[in-house]
């Protein structure tokens, strides 16, 4: 992998604009033997004449076997090594809510959960309690004081909380307390280098007082936390590239990651807002910050989640509408468009999985394959090949113009 | 390449049973422009049809343009990188042999070979004594002593033996003896670090001693000595990935590379001793052993043999009696199926060659190319590329639900 700052030394200026559409979970698998994948079971003419004009390829998000996280995966599509570049799961919680994360933090991801009276867990989400109980929860929690540190506390949704230790000296090295089944205590927080023992002790501290807090207020009468972070500081698109970036998405940990990358995160209207935006407003956000931005980073969910429920024909049809929104994009002239997906969600699997994703990548100066089909099988023929994900954003930033030549 | 830490971190249990069966050599040329390659020529109905249902691509067993040593192409189908785990001939023909090498013994192959009065090598191989004449003068050198080591020799075949130095301190970083050609004379052996001087020492000690001791012997009159080399303590499969694997190969040398991953080496009855066992009598031990392993590594080495003597023809029917045996593998209902060679051996070059190999991965979540050929070209165009070899055992593990996924 070329390193960041090779690419940074390369880049020149360029009018052009850039959009990433990322379907999530995009890659799938065949129900049966012989039979076809979600994408290429779903009617998609624009995307599959889109192709017609495309290098075409498949995307290995982390490396061949490996399963990506949507942390890695979504690194890996903005152009960071996913082997270089570690996110915890706390800091994409804390960032995906809009928390300002300070250099020194560490976050965690909190749920809340059913402890019985002998302090076992009986329900690792309280029974996803509801989001407002939650916000009260939270707001309990934020009374407590530990030595060392200010404890920050933000309610995600149902039963999910970010809890936030901010101080100076903070190690994120520690281990988790979720004990991952039912029938046993929370685990305690332990320090795995002796530098992060302070931090384990405070942090402990703070869920021996969340547990006095919390006591009657079955089912939410625990807490969990895991994936205690710092912030990676990743340098970001603009640092690199001089790019102006934007994110439009309505799951908060996808903006979390447009952050790093330092995206600006869009504002979404949405008509149903307690569902979030939909398809069709998020293609309307585009539009209309359309002037603003020269790199837009679009994300769909519900792919990867009709591919978690097991849906086949459910992420068929995701597939099919975000393909009719397609010439709306292509109605704004953008010079490079890139669709593909974070990994695979394969129906069949209902889980994410290995298999290398589509990769479609349009502008005025690609070398098209002249391939009319945007599928698994289709793009396992073009020029593009089987390649690391991480080096698709160069490859926009050259059909953007934007790289200048590597050696005299 | 991901490191074998990072892999060891996501593995998890399963019952998946994985079947890699290595054609030695298997990649080919056509004997003439326009031609097909041997593995193309071949009829391969068993082959084709499992291709249809496979994920199909070219491996690059240590890198574009490098020809792998049966060493290197077996470390990189066992998911080592090459380029890191160096492994020396001396150390390949003692486990080949079932030596029981210690981690401080250095290795050596030995040849017997022919000198004349003037001390000049005229047969590197002294006319490939038999191999009952190799056991009675192994026997002879076994009474050599000298300072500072155990002497440990053991015959292998026809000319062939092993002698393992055995004492505290030594350093396989020695040069060999083997001039390569006939007309001067054996070479001594040179430190090629300071700190390997007094093995060099000892060994040349060794030599002379051996010359003495063999000198009314001829043939077999003088010694050659090459490949020092040390245990390179891999990390195992049981211990990387908790797999428990087994070993069906007819050759030394290939048992000796299973037991470096820490293979058990299967007995593999056959009715023709002297000759060893057939292709046939290696599946049968594969079906004997089935419920007793959930990792196996099958090595055919005719194909090999075939393509170092350039009879095309016979390569050609080594594959097709290695298709027939496919059902019979297939019967015994395998999770995952790899396909595949240690390095090409085209008849056309008598010796291994540079080019990557078919590799043809089956399993119920593979994600199939639909190319219903196993063949060099048809290779060409599935979808996992050309790719590193040593991926490919990330990817047996993938298939087999072995992995779990990287990051949140």
């Amino acid at each position: 992998m070329v390193d960041l700052d090779t690419i940074k030394e390369l880049v020149v200026e360029s009018t052009a604009r850039i959009v990433l559409v990322v379907m999530d979970g995009l890659g799938g698998l065949p129900l049966e033997p012989g039979g076809k994948t979600e994408l290429e079971t779903a009617r998609t003419p624009n995307l599959d004449s889109l192709a017609a004009r495309s290098s075409l390829g498949l995307a290995t998000l982390v490396a061949p076997g490996l399963t990506p996280g949507s942390g890695p995966g979504h690194l890996a599509l903005f152009g960071y090594d996913p082997l270089q570049w570690l996110i915890g799961r706390g800091v994409l919680e804390a960032l995906g809510i809009g928390f300002d994360l300070h250099d020194s933090d560490v976050a965690a991801r909190g749920n809340f959960c059913t402890i019985d009276a002998h302090g076992l867990v009986t329900d690792r989400r309280a029974g996803r309690i509801a989001t407002e109980l939650n916000v009260e929860l939270c707001q309990q929690l934020r009374t407590i004081q530990v030595g060392g540190a200010q404890v920050l506390v933000e309610p995600v949704k149902e039963h999910r909380f970010v809890v936030v230790f901010r101080g100076e000296g903070l190690s994120d090295q520690l281990s988790e307390t979720d004990p991952q089944q039912r029938g046993v205590p929370p685990k305690p927080v332990e320090a795995l280098a002796p530098a992060a023992e302070p931090t384990a002790r405070l942090v402990n501290d703070f869920i021996a007082q969340a547990r006095h807090i919390l006591a009657a207020h079955y089912p939410a009468n625990m807490v969990l936390l895991r994936g205690f972070a710092k912030h990676p500081n990743l340098p970001t698109f603009e640092q690199l590239y001089g790019l102006h970036p934007a994110c439009i998405a309505a799951y908060p940990m996808y903006k979390g990651l447009a952050k790093l990358a330092g995206m600006d995160i869009l504002p979404v209207p949405a008509r149903d807002e307690a569902h979030g935006p939909t398809i069709a407003e998020e293609f309307a956000a585009l539009a209309a910050n359309w002037q603003r931005y020269n790199f837009f980073f679009l994300h769909v969910k519900q792919t990867d989640s009709a591919g978690e429920d097991g849906d086949f024909a459910r992420k068929v049809r995701v597939i099919e509408e975000v393909d009719r929104h397609i010439p709306e994009l292509l109605a704004l002239s953008p010079d490079v468009v890139v669709v593909t997906g974070d990994h695979s969600t394969p129906a069949l699997l209902k889980v994410h999985s290995w298999h290398p994703v589509p990769y479609l990548l349009y502008s005025k100066y690609c070398r098209p394959d002249g391939i009319a089909e945007f599928g698994e099988r289709a793009c396992a023929r073009g020029s593009l090949g089987n390649f690391a994900a991480a080096h698709g954003l160069r490859l926009m930033l050259a059909n953007a113009l934007r790289l200048t030549k590597y050696g005299a």
